[in-house]
């Protein structure tokens, strides 16, 4: 259940660690645009797992085919099924799961949900099913940059306690974020952040960290009151992705220690339209997009899986110690970054696609 | 659109600040519950305006009616109709925001997204809009309760940069958060609260806080992988309430700066189950409830609307000076109290139905 | 669960036959359209009881109350809650039905579904429920009418076995079907449906029927395939009336009964567009519109409450005689009519609504 | 849009006539039920073209592969995702459709929606689509069988003009449908029907049918009042099937000629139950089932594309004449009997899973 996301720009995602294939359909992408394999590449090989040292060593292509919806390069408006192969499985890895669950892992809670579970443990919980929302979301993307421009960036503010000094929203791009492997910005402090990501690798142990997100050129207007408000499906999105601990949007928790007389953005007139001044509220009021940047932040935690020994119980509450082998990420938030930028394209694509009901 | 939240526990909101009436539809409360308006009236009570000299001078009843579903005070199965009249309205109030909209309000952008706006303003982002959600969790409380024997309570923890030292999460109970007018059950703190409240509506100025809550004996299994994980509908949920800046699950954003091996909860046998020994996972793992208390933060900014001059401009761009009159609440978090408790009472409600088509 | 229809133009009823009032939120409603009262009391006029001999004695006004989603007379684009009282109840008449289920009603199912049932035994399967539909269709029709000039007549074609002959499509119009009472525009099959139908009555039984339907001025291209093909949602919208036995789109069952050759509709070149020479397909083709009337017919059956003693058992089993009291009507299709127009705009609207999405 | 269909029991098919593959992703399979493409693949067999020389000569092997949501033989609860390759594509056959929109076929309405379609001309009109919706329909079966008994057959009732005898629902099975080619129990009418379609086929025309179901062994209690009422979902499943016209529950059209006295079902008391004595309700009672066979019917009009030349427009409006080329049905009826199983069985799958919230 509640594999799909999406009122009109619909995504459908399926697949575990350790089946065929993962993918994902998309349904409600407008027809009559340019759609190949190509567009959709670039994101998953952001995503995909053995970029660097920062990330697990599973060896996995990720290449993506699409099966339908589209012909001759342009879309039909049909479902567009996305498919691309698991390849380098290792369930011997996941064995000793069997019997004890990984502390924080999804192992115990699909068990006790589902009476069964995949053998790589957690199941849909897998980073592997984000492969979906990659590709989808790279259709979502391409959509809203040629209808209206949208331009949406991630990077890693902080990895631990390291955090990179305030990025610039307003000019802050993808070369820039990929510049450097754990796709921070600010070269001094990912310089920084790898130092301790590979420390904690080599310690077996993991990393949490903090992403950050703009997409700038949103159309004004976006965003359905009242449980569909711009900022509570975004909410909804990015805590879907798994590991995600928070949510901020515009001033986040820090909005709430300050005064409304200092919050508030004033309207200016700026480019021929109203704008605001500051932008405390990260582009969004009353759940509705105002024109100004949307400006977001997602907390991860550190990973579960991880080597060092954890003194637990096992499925029957017998003391065991776990030593998780198989291959796992130190940080995921390196890799989470066009997660994030998919997740967010796929909500503002949805809610660009209701906003036309008005027109 | 999409004033309708939950898939099988389904509400569905109407009103606006100034029309005849507000409310919600209940659909898919399960039959045979015991249900009459004084089950409902409790958390209404602690939601209306005019409590104390923390909250707006509107003086509303909020006196609920059902109008339907429930029959010798029982429900039938059937939709729930939920009705409160509006009363003490002053349009004349809102006069001034014809031609200027008020900052970090959401004036502006009802007027760009749907051409209209009430006269009110922000039409269906008014505080008002929560009584059906507030009304619609109280059923949905009960029968969590009644269900599973689950237990919901939400507390202030900080008002501005005045944060209450940690409460219990184990313990906290309604009756200590009301307490105080603030709804911090820790009296020193609130007592400070209150004080800064107060200075902040002396000022003419607002202030923001956070509200933190608990869900205790939250059955294990429920929340939907992979986009209704129990966290992502809590967030879409609390994001959704107005004035929402951030939200939190567990450990939160002070999750992301540790380490995997002292955020991993461990598993312990305790009680006749598995349970875990700490719970930086706020009771979820991989998006479905692990049988520890459900725990989270929502951050709330300071009220948009504040009787201080504000500089800013008209719809037509033209500088104008803004000095809010009307009736409106220096700080939100008291009275958000009972909508976080409602809004998390839905969430859960919808999440245990859906749970049930798996036994 | 369930009382909602539609994706973008959203109706939600409320309300059983006995509890205090009954209605429907409509959620989606474009904003900037004028309405009031006036523009929707005129359909719950056609549908109320106790227009005339041919219907039940229950004497309702009906009269219907906007809560909430319009301000000056204008839509804002936010929920508009309708409510309408009831108020002549006689719980007495269904004493009978506690220990002994209608045959053919839904006294046992829904006894059944919930363990538990309204006094008036059917529940939600009462005519009243059609309230809501029939009030939010008229918002409905009147987006459609002054949006595209879309123009809907449904109208009585058959009583038991006395069927007029063919209605153009083309040309009939609501006063025709208004001139009698039984709202068939033949008047000569007029008089003697009307005939059946009091001698029904006077007999303590209950006759069936057929309503057809013409939607002119459908846009081309409404329809969403696959699920929501234009003729699938319209038959969930027809089959979702109480007592509804059949559907028929075009051609309908004499269609299976065609060759090709015969049923193909030839393309045409008509006012400056592709139209088509004839109409089997009733103005759909692949779940889509193609400018052609779209033409539908419905059959519903002879109400099960009827005063003729009942051969049955009663809910133990044991042998009963079952007469029913109370007030109903001997046959439903008169007042079936804006029912079927209502649910008619409601498929339409929110067709046209999603179409927009590829604008 | 709107390739998804079911709340709980959800399929979301893809694929067109000339792409890659087609398949559907199956949400909300209980966990735990064993399964394999050998579960599957029979009932796409009864589907797949060339069986006999009734049907189109497009040879496929139709051979299904499950890519997620299964491992050692056993659901896991998550997607469902199953894959079929399309192999035998002609595009060349539809070159003369890319000026002349075949009479009453969806060329000409997929073009105007989408403003562009497939090289096949329909998109996702093709009966190709419908693959996804048997193999799913398959495993909704399989569930339903399983944990209730439920038992679905379909079986052609007549083709064309040639009818049937009554066969009788209660006793009907699948053996005896597939008897014959043409799938109807009775030998003598499926003699007279073989040769009526060949001899369409023979003079390059097309003829319509009548499918007939039952489902036997349904639960007493499922089907989710107002708008989705068994009948309502039932009817929805249906007239999403290409080609169909017309939808009956029980008594159907023939009931609304009927008085009440005659038509309503008495209740009897049998095997330990309520039960009816007729069964002109079909199985279903203000939209829920009452333990007795669930019966319908579906009309299908005879297939579009003919090889007899028919005097038309091409979308410019000039005068043309279409003889199509390429493989299709002369009658559809044969093969669509498994869809109309498929989609019974999804429908009913749902439903009883939504029933399980009131358990």
């Amino acid at each position: 259940m509640s594999s799909t996301f999406g009122t009109l720009f619909r995504v459908t995602t399926f697949g575990e660690s350790h089946c065929k294939a993962v993918g994902a359909v998309v349904d409600g992408c407008p027809p009559r645009m340019a759609l190949s394999e190509i567009d959709i590449q670039p994101q998953l090989d952001r995503r995909r797992p053995g970029q660097s040292r920062l990330t697990t060593d599973r060896k996995e292509a990720d290449a993506v085919t699409i099966l339908s919806g589209v012909e001759n390069g342009q879309t039909l408006g049909t479902p567009i099924a996305l498919f691309v192969a698991n390849r380098d499985q290792r369930p011997a890895d996941y064995q000793a799961l069997q019997s004890v669950p990984r502390p924080s892992h999804a192992d115990f809670t699909y068990q006790m949900k589902y009476g069964i579970r995949a053998s790589s443990g957690g199941g849909r919980s897998s980073a592997r099913e984000t492969i979906g929302r990659v590709a989808a979301g790279a259709i979502a993307e391409k959509y809203l940059r040629e209808a209206f421009g949208v331009d949406i960036v991630a990077w890693v503010e902080s990895v631990g306690d390291l955090a990179a000094p305030r990025i610039d929203p307003e000019t802050v791009n993808r070369e820039a974020v990929d510049a450097t492997a754990v796709r921070c910005p600010d070269a001094h402090s990912a310089a920084r952040m790898q130092a301790a990501i590979v420390a904690a690798r080599e310690a077996a142990d993991s990393l949490g960290g903090v992403v950050a997100c703009v997409c700038r050129q949103v159309p004004v207007g976006l965003g359905e009151p009242v449980f569909d408000k711009f900022e509570a499906r975004l909410a909804q999105a990015m805590m879907s992705i798994p590991a995600t601990k928070g949510f901020e949007i515009g001033s986040g928790f820090a909005g709430s220690r300050m005064h409304g007389s200092r919050h508030n953005d004033p309207f200016i007139f700026k480019s021929g339209r109203l704008g605001t001044a500051t932008n405390f509220s990260g582009g969004i009021q009353g759940g509705i997009s105002n024109g100004e940047p949307v400006f977001f932040r997602v907390a991860f935690k550190p990973p579960a899986t991880i080597g060092l020994a954890q003194e637990t119980v096992d499925f029957d509450g017998n003391p065991a110690v776990l030593a998780a082998k198989g291959r796992h990420d130190p940080c995921v938030v390196p890799r989470a970054v066009p997660i994030v930028e998919a997740m967010a394209a796929l909500v503002i694509g949805d809610l660009a696609l209701r906003q036309k009901m008005r027109t």
